[in-house]
């Protein structure tokens, strides 16, 4: 390969990355606002400032397209998470650590994969990928909250109590669906923590 | 009114209540089969077996009918776990008072609820109308889940729990939506009626 070559091809590389995830950031804001229905490759091509062609060359189907954003939007989010406790777990940022968990669950990503839920439920072709995809998403969450809590899985009971306080957080996430429920949240929250405090010591 | 005319209008009556009860019914099957884009007025009456004419004089739109099926069927499940502990509650059964709570997130009402949820998100004419139905059904809930646990609210925290335990099993009921997630659901039961009982006592 000339220096030439070289040279243009790590811009062309470049570029190529950053359309990608100008497409996976337009369908997730696409599937949080319209739904799956409303959602499709074009209308998220062109949210993106992107050809359809190109947006095809990157994602050959719509479920390509909506099961890569989703998942590539949650591990940017699990990144940020952990950026926020950077020094893991303390007893004492017990609470701050229950909100940020459920934080995740209250935004447009939550919203997006619900849409995306909700619609596999129904449609067999997406089913199947939506559910590897949960189960992933899932498993990495889980892990976070793990760490982030001090929790030790070895004690019996621990492994169900950090299971139930994520199905809480999604929960909530639900709740916040139609109205801010903020308000009502905080207190769930600071109860909660206060709960796992006990169980987590 | 002549004796002739009173007798055929209680037939009647009973008549129109039945088409109602079956109008109802099919159209939260409907909703938890088909989504909120495969139900319509139309397909609904068909499976009802009840005439499109018929439908919409009992609900006039598609709004309606679908509101007041969820909020039928909720009432219906209401019922149906009061009865299940006709003496009220007793810290013996606090288990099976909590699965009973999250069993009313896990079947074809939570689905069907669901997709009016998240279409309500995206549909204004639909949002304010589910808006208030999730508010009334939310709270008589909560009310069932009190009393049933016999969950005293006057001390601080406990109204909080509840609410966390009832967001709990809206999660759990999530996560039921695309896989079959009893033997996990029931284990994340037992441990989180194992807490409630050291909180609610």
């Amino acid at each position: 390969m000339s220096t030439v070559d070289r040279a243009e091809r790590v811009p062309k590389q470049d570029r190529s990355r950053a359309t990608r995830q100008r497409l996976l950031e337009a369908a997730v804001a696409c599937l949080a606002e319209h739904g799956w229905a409303g959602s499709t490759v074009s209308v998220v091509a062109e949210r993106a400032g992107v050809s359809r062609g190109a947006a095809q060359h990157h994602f050959p189907t719509r479920e390509d397209l909506f099961t890569a954003a989703v998942e590539y939007v949650a591990e940017e989010r699990s990144t940020a998470l952990r950026a926020l406790f950077p020094d893991g777990s303390r007893a004492a940022d017990r609470r701050e650590v229950v909100a940020a968990l459920v934080d995740l669950y209250t935004g447009p990503l939550f919203r997006a994969a619900l849409h995306l839920w909700v619609a596999a439920s129904n449609e067999e072709q997406l089913g199947g990928r939506v559910t590897e995809l949960e189960a992933r998403v899932g498993r990495e969450t889980h892990r976070i909250a793990v760490e982030l809590l001090g929790a030790d899985e070895a004690r019996p009971g621990v492994r169900e109590t950090v299971q139930g306080l994520l199905d809480m957080a999604r929960g909530l996430g639900l709740a916040n669906l139609l109205t801010d429920d903020t308000a009502r949240r905080d207190r769930v929250v600071t109860q909660w923590a206060r709960l796992l405090d006990g169980v987590l010591g």
